[in-house]
């Protein structure tokens, strides 16, 4: 992730004195509510309903998603661009192409 | 977030053939799921313990969360850095320095 | 809930020395992991293909749920039947029948 | 659970038309969100900070998570004491006393 974002998120946390409070636990936690305030908006909705009519909720709350993962990351010391490519790569093992081509099944279901 | 890192989701992606079945719905419910697998590895432990036991598996799950961060941004078309940015804004009249200074309070509670 | 049910549930902790570990904000994690274990078989799928294919998982995610409940419910020291009767009696005043007959709207929105 | 209480909940459902609404997948939705404000009350706090400050709010939503099991339950045609006596008595074959006594691990790691 642009290191640009990044600053501006751990600087958002600084100048508020917030850092005391980020433990890993509770960054897990805060992550766990947020991706729950995103999924409120699909509640009794299908996903077309939902972007239609509530697109700046779901923007809103993708957002605070990120920004507790930025935080996250910094608490327990990882780069996201590295995980998330070392995840990739990962997962192309567990999901090669020729096995998974259209298929939604989990890799212990394939 | 890295056109490259976004590149390389989104082909892992089509090369499975999986775009027919991402929909936003049932992709914050993905988002969901993997930041509980993220969450489980503090269960009935502090912190410390998680990321001094289980540093592996806490890397694997926040990269999930990030890949499917994207991978909803992609589907609802909104971009990552730009929805950042705009709540950091939000939430910096949500939460003015002055007020919030080395308070763990929600907004609704300052 | 029945007497006869809880003090099971209690058993199965007791005898394999369990209590110790659970406190409240640990039960509340285990409470978020097991829904998400329930949630997880309607991923990718409609209501109907997840019962038709899935209803035995479904059936111990959901018993999880309950078992958390209870061992959370001891924890604080509460009385399930008495809450639920309690919110019932709160939430016919936030959803007065007139006012939200056929609505799926949360309250704030009726 | 009480018949008295599955049906005073089932009749809250039902004098607010809301019978429609509650398929299976959106009641999982709905019990993840339910937990997600249950757990929140732990977020930056203790167990002991939590139960001391905002018993409450725990109470209120521990009761909602009990409420949508049993209408999840109902959804499913689900008897809520029948799979949690078979849900214990599989646990008790998963976690063997001799082998789980005074360990927090799970049952695939001990």
């Amino acid at each position: 992730m642009d290191d640009r974002i990044v600053n501006e998120i751990l600087e958002f946390r600084d100048e508020r004195g917030w850092k005391q409070y980020h433990n890993p636990k509770d960054l897990a936690i805060s992550l766990s509510l947020e991706v729950a305030e995103l999924l409120e908006n699909f509640q009794w909705s299908s996903s077309e309903e939902a972007v239609a009519k509530r697109m700046l909720s779901i923007k809103e709350e993708l957002a605070d998603v990120l920004i507790y993962s930025v935080l996250f990351a910094e608490a327990v010391g990882l780069d996201l661009d590295e995980i998330i490519m070392e995840k990739l790569s990962k997962n192309s093992k567990k999901y090669p192409v020729e096995k998974a081509f259209g298929k939604k099944e989990k890799y212990t279901e394939l």
